[in-house]
């Protein structure tokens, strides 16, 4: 069995959604080792998110970006988590649909990804400066 | 340790929510095997979702369709890729707020689910066609 | 390779959010023995949820119900599933949007989350009762 595990540092991002797919295959080589198995990629902050969408036009990230902003918008009412800034908890609530981690299947040396597919990085902070993810590959 | 990993298809199926549990560990005898794991079940599409909900009651199946419907309206606005049919982005949005796999414990030679879990397929076009799934089951 | 699994009930806590990491990692001394692998958390039930979200400010874990309260509001007037009550079905969709596990990094013997990271446990119901878990640890 193989597990190989990495801590890798995205560089800093406007806030939207960014295609990071080419950055998290880069750091791994050891890819090319496994036959069968799945990449688990886990992003360890609050307020940004990883999923799995269109790789190929930009319109795509554009439109999730204001779909997103309007589906967890600033200053409502309600909010009581309001020191860190009005696009603190709304990145929260984004991270938190979209979720904190993806696991993709990895089939003879490469991600198992769908032709269109690619993994996104969804920076919800005006200035989320650089964030940390954790690969883990775990196969045969 | 085990890993076995497949591709299957699904048939076919109108928009909307629907149960393939039993699909997908009828690809899999190979589940008998294994005493604890994880099976991992992940969809190549970006207008198609997977998740776990509900397995019995069908108007649970109806509601979900009717909320996403509204909660990632056709023909917003502000979309730009709108090349695809009025379908395309809500689609590529329900995929990303419902996830494009689930992950699922094994444990002595079955899925672990609850007593009213099943995997939803999420099919978001209006004519998606056949999906392909990629089953990853790891365990010992 | 190690691979241990593990069924836990949780106490039963108040429809919200709860922060879980600490009840979950009580029940795991074998996470001191992994160098490198992941922990998948899953909940046996379809009308409460798993997400990682922010460990410290309470405000966090009150805002996050206000706000999936008004996505997903009881007695919409499409909802065709209402025998079980008003927050029935209302707590299906939150358990979708937010998923039904996490998984994350284990690295060194302990969970690699961030340093503002825990596990919420989303109580979608109004008397959800105690809620069951499937731990499955997976690392070398």
């Amino acid at each position: 069995m193989i597990c190989v595990q990495k801590k890798m540092r995205l560089p800093a991002v406007r806030r939207g959604f960014h295609l990071i797919t080419d950055l998290v295959t880069a750091e791994l080589p050891e890819l090319e080792q496994v036959k069968a198995g799945t990449l688990h990629v886990f992003i360890q902050h609050t307020s940004a998110s990883l999923c799995i969408n269109e790789n190929a036009d930009p319109t795509v990230r554009h439109d999730f970006e204001q779909f997103f902003n309007r589906a967890a918008p600033e200053n409502a009412a309600y909010f009581r988590h309001t020191l860190e800034g009005p696009d603190d908890m709304p990145a929260h609530l984004k991270a938190a649909m979209l979720g904190s981690s993806v696991t993709v299947p990895v089939t003879n040396g490469e991600l198992n990804l769908g032709t269109w597919q690619g993994i996104y990085l969804g920076e919800h902070r005006n200035d989320g400066g650089r964030r940390w993810l954790v690969l883990t590959l775990l196969g045969v």
